[in-house]
């Protein structure tokens, strides 16, 4: 049978700051990315979020970032593997602390924005983060963009891996997203979006602008978590996957 | 027979800037407080000071601090039990991050600055620490004042506070430290800091500014590890300590 | 005739975290208080909120507060006089800045949330502030609690003063705000809200919590920002001042 | 008569943190580049090194970075141009508000590390911090790479600018600096260090690493002010600058 992970970040309030609508949207997906406190998220947030999540059964993963709170992470800054390896221990460990006083586990790892970004094309990032990641705790997930150096780098040392779709953007002949800046990178429409999902997962393939098919893995879905029309679409996601055959799970079940 | 541990503490370098003379003071302390990148220290610098700590077999412990690099953690803010509470968690958890990705194990937790000494004094802050402690991980131990709130809130929830002591700082009458903006706070005799010591350890005595005696329990010692003084004092206390009969070990062992 | 400002908090978004609806509540307001980027703000925000004050012909204030993002400034720091002086002359002129390469005239200085509070009570910290206005520039404004230390320092040296009231809290017999701590200290009738600032207006006197008068100068109220009701409430209070005989004008004119 | 400006960077400390030798270094050169809080520096030290450099009769500048004090602002971040505007306004606007305190005149604008880098090779980073100090006070010189986009973008739009050379590294035959990766790219030989610059004034002429002369405007050489060696040679760059016949000045005279 198919099956597919649900994942969505959050936990990304600010102190005064509200962003998100996290505890809605728990309905609906099976793995929450935590905001680690350096691009968004504070220890308040932290573990108001881990308590969420262990209250609606949601897997937690941590969603470590640039330091660039002004940035919220979404600028590519020029940092060395060294210094990527540092970020993700700091920040999986700061989630960590939280999640074991909440008497919960852990089970993944997601970079998050730039981080993500620059890693998946960045073979000596996604080493480094991998390594972080296998040396905190072997046990966890490493979520990255399918067919990016993320999940290869990963695999090499022997930590699991999971390849993330995108249910909202196009990808190109090459199996890359297509980039923001550029017409065509979006699908608004939902339906055509939950299609392109369930292609991917049962038959592993995703038509690309150029029109040619690209072998894409789907392991697992990110739902984005802000604004109402998120929730109305993580609601259909989910049902629609659920009603063509697909179980959604968390992606360690 | 009589035993010590020595705590100094380190890691409170940041990018750029460097404080501290970490490799040289490790040579004659016994327990190692980390800073945790929120008065001090980032996470090169955690890293590099838990290996260093292993590599000198010194015992490491996590020193979090209030959420002020510019004042060092050394002005007092207003922030609430929960605050405190999630502080410890968050900044405790970051440095476990680095001790277990070194294969270390954490030994201890000490407030740093503002954060210790509000705690001292305001039993709600001190439960909040311990509790964030405990929650995280039981076995841990809680450095606070001799004779403090931090110790007591830590006995009573069934966690293991160990009382520190100043050599170089005079007490009054009622156990508290000799404020340093009175005359006579500071013990600049090197000697008299070093009896004041042993009297504290063996007879578990010390003689208050006042003339009296107070009785105070000393489990650790606070060294510190700034300056040229700091190390050759650190090397005195260390070897008359040993010379008369205390043996200097971990809180732990 | 009688005339009064009514000042708003603004400016205080930060990077992608949105707070406050800055345009709306232009409108209604004469004087507007821009956060500096310490405890809300940052340089993108501050620019585009003096260029909207600009557009709406409202008057432009720096709005420095404590060095605490986290918290909002809204959390005591014990901060000495110097640092209060340095943290308004580095606030003060960043806004300056951009409202001299925007083309505009800077009117007051107000200090934020636990800035204004402690300064309201502390005559050192009153002092420093007004001291680095008038250094700075002492054709400036400063805004403080009336009947504060703010008010009377700021006076002392020569720097303008302007007594600010609030619509919204009830005072206390010997002047001071019900904390918001105790029962009574919100009024969340409107009609009461603006008929307290009327009294304080054209007579002078505010009904304290205890049912005694007290004497009290308004020269500017503050109006709030956030939210539906704050929106509604600014329109209302302008309204019916305007009906009853208050000029409604910025502090400097 | 040929003359030069000898310019370095200062007022890097942050709070415990100390970098530099400011008071030292102020004997030697004629423009000093004070930090404005975001790479490094804070409000005490701002203001203190204004002072100094008053003291000194040396002319002050304003020297924004990057927002990384971790990073010591020496990461490249892919900002905008309006962010790189905004960062400019705010941090040359805060260390006017010292300036202005103390009665001193701000005569320059450098731009900090990878901000410095960014913008030489960036015509749009260039000419938006070229916009934010021309917008901010047209008087204001702008201190960039001889040679590059800083250069031009300023004189585009009528802003001063002035040409920065080095000293201590060796120039390619297109006028750019050997990057510090490669081999050769410092000159360690303080006479060489000289008579390079010596050159680069009278001749307008640098010798490059491919052997071929390149055509070099020199108006104000980087000094570097950290360590015991950047005393000496400042102290002999001055010395025989002067005995050869090069006035030291500050750029604005």
């Amino acid at each position: 049978m198919y099956h597919i992970d649900l994942n969505c970040d959050m936990g990304e309030s600010f102190g005064a700051y509200r962003i998100g609508n996290d505890e809605a949207i728990l309905s609906y997906i099976t793995s929450a990315n935590i905001a680690c406190g350096f691009h968004a998220g504070d220890p308040a947030t932290m573990r108001k979020t881990v308590q969420l999540a262990l209250r609606h059964d949601v897997k937690i993963g941590a969603h470590p970032g640039l330091p660039d709170l002004q940035g919220f992470g979404r600028r590519n800054m020029a940092i060395s593997a060294e210094e990527a390896y540092d970020l993700v221990v700091y920040q999986v460990g700061a989630l960590q602390g939280f999640v074991q006083s909440e008497g919960g586990v852990m089970q993944h790892v997601k970079p998050h924005g730039a981080f993500y970004n620059m890693a998946a094309v960045n073979p000596n990032l996604a080493r480094a983060i991998a390594e972080a990641v296998y040396r905190i705790n072997p046990e966890l997930y490493l979520v990255g963009l399918a067919g990016s150096h993320l999940i290869t780098e990963a695999e090499k040392i022997g930590l699991r891996a999971k390849s993330e779709v995108f249910a909202d953007r196009t990808y190109q002949q090459d199996g890359t997203l297509t980039p923001r800046s550029q017409e065509g990178a979006l699908i608004t429409n939902d339906e055509q979006a939950v299609q392109q999902v369930i292609r991917m997962i049962k038959e592993g393939k995703v038509l690309t602008r150029q029109g040619s098919d690209f072998a894409i893995q789907a392991e697992t879905v990110c739902i984005h978590g802000d604004g109402e029309h998120a929730l109305s679409f993580a609601r259909e996601i989910r049902e629609t996957l659920e009603k063509t055959g697909v179980e959604v799970k968390a992606m360690s079940l």
